[in-house]
């Protein structure tokens, strides 16, 4: 196996932590994001669409996007189990994750994208250029606090994102939290459920990955 | 089971065929998006994020997110397998489907609740109030135009979305097509290989489902 990686990104770093938490070590090549790399020729070979992470399989096969390489990753390794060990426990991980993506992920991506000196023409991932919409980012900044809410809210009930266990959607959280960090947006203070479930995840030796 | 649907959104459409595939009748409750249902205070209780397909299983768990959903169909019915009967299989699948979610059917829910008059103040799913903007209508056409062109591309060498084999990447596609004819954006004519295979997978009796 061979994974598309970028160090700096918010998405590959679920998949590093995913595979740090399995004990799995990848072989890893470095995609210089911040340079265009993804844009050029030899990349696009690997994922037309521009993005990282991708994993390659020893016959060729590209998996792209962070859950179906974990769900990849789970299977060829279930032990420890971060996904579930059953049907309903990993539908309810993947509710979870792919509600993390949603609501949280994508605000940020909006509010980031749109904003960013750097990214002017380039406010979607991808091969195509896009304008940054001011107001779009602005949108994202109030759907990041929502979202920080609801998990306070949900948090509260519950021990970790999707249940009882630590799972690809505890990761997926602290990583959409973390990646707030970068526009500013904070834990609340009294947000003491999401700082409790934070201060727990964010100490594993996993996130280091 | 108890599956949480409405009959005119995209949405939970695609479960609906997926389980119309598999033969599988379940017990639905229609949700009246269009008079805001999914707002009142019984539907919170059901999903706090306001929005459908949900599948209540018998033990009260609730799996939301098509994909969340479909993995546990797929599970608790293994045939005919529309996710994948191995785990690369299964990998490609999910990988496809959620780039059809993201680049395609993500564009069209842009460029329509962005435009579209009953949804002024709604221009996102879920509990909170925001503003249309115009400009990311029209950026959600452009990248719905985008998205047709990778897959016309994909598909002249590829028999399905995932490859050789009839998958919920098909089902997603299709009905990110039909969502598009909701806006007006049709199949363009030189589009073989998109007509080809639209053809062939919209002719199934699922796709009344």
């Amino acid at each position: 196996m061979k994974f598309y990686d970028c160090k700096t990104a918010p998405s590959p770093r679920r998949v590093r932590i995913f595979a740090a938490e399995k004990g799995m070590q990848l072989e890893t090549v470095q995609v210089d994001l911040a340079n265009g790399e993804q844009f050029g020729a030899a990349f696009r070979e690997i994922n037309p669409d521009c993005v990282v992470p991708v994993l390659e399989l020893d016959d060729g096969s590209r998996i792209t996007e962070v859950l179906a390489i974990c769900q990849y990753l789970e299977e060829v390794q279930p032990e420890p189990a971060l996904i579930g060990r059953t049907p309903v426990e990993r539908a309810m991980t993947m509710s979870w994750a792919i509600k993390v993506e949603q609501f949280g992920l994508m605000s940020i991506r909006d509010a980031f994208r749109n904003a960013a000196k750097g990214l002017k023409g380039h406010a979607l991932t991808g091969p195509h250029s896009y304008e940054q919409i001011p107001e779009l980012a602005e949108r994202g900044r109030k759907g990041a606090v929502a979202f920080l809410e609801r998990l306070e809210q949900h948090l509260g009930g519950s021990e970790f994102v999707a249940g009882e266990m630590y799972s690809i959607a505890d990761i997926t959280a602290m990583v959409f939290v973390d990646f707030a960090g970068w526009i500013k947006i904070g834990r609340p203070d009294d947000a003491v459920h999401l700082r409790r479930w934070y201060e727990t995840v964010a100490s594993r030796p996993s996130t280091a990955a």
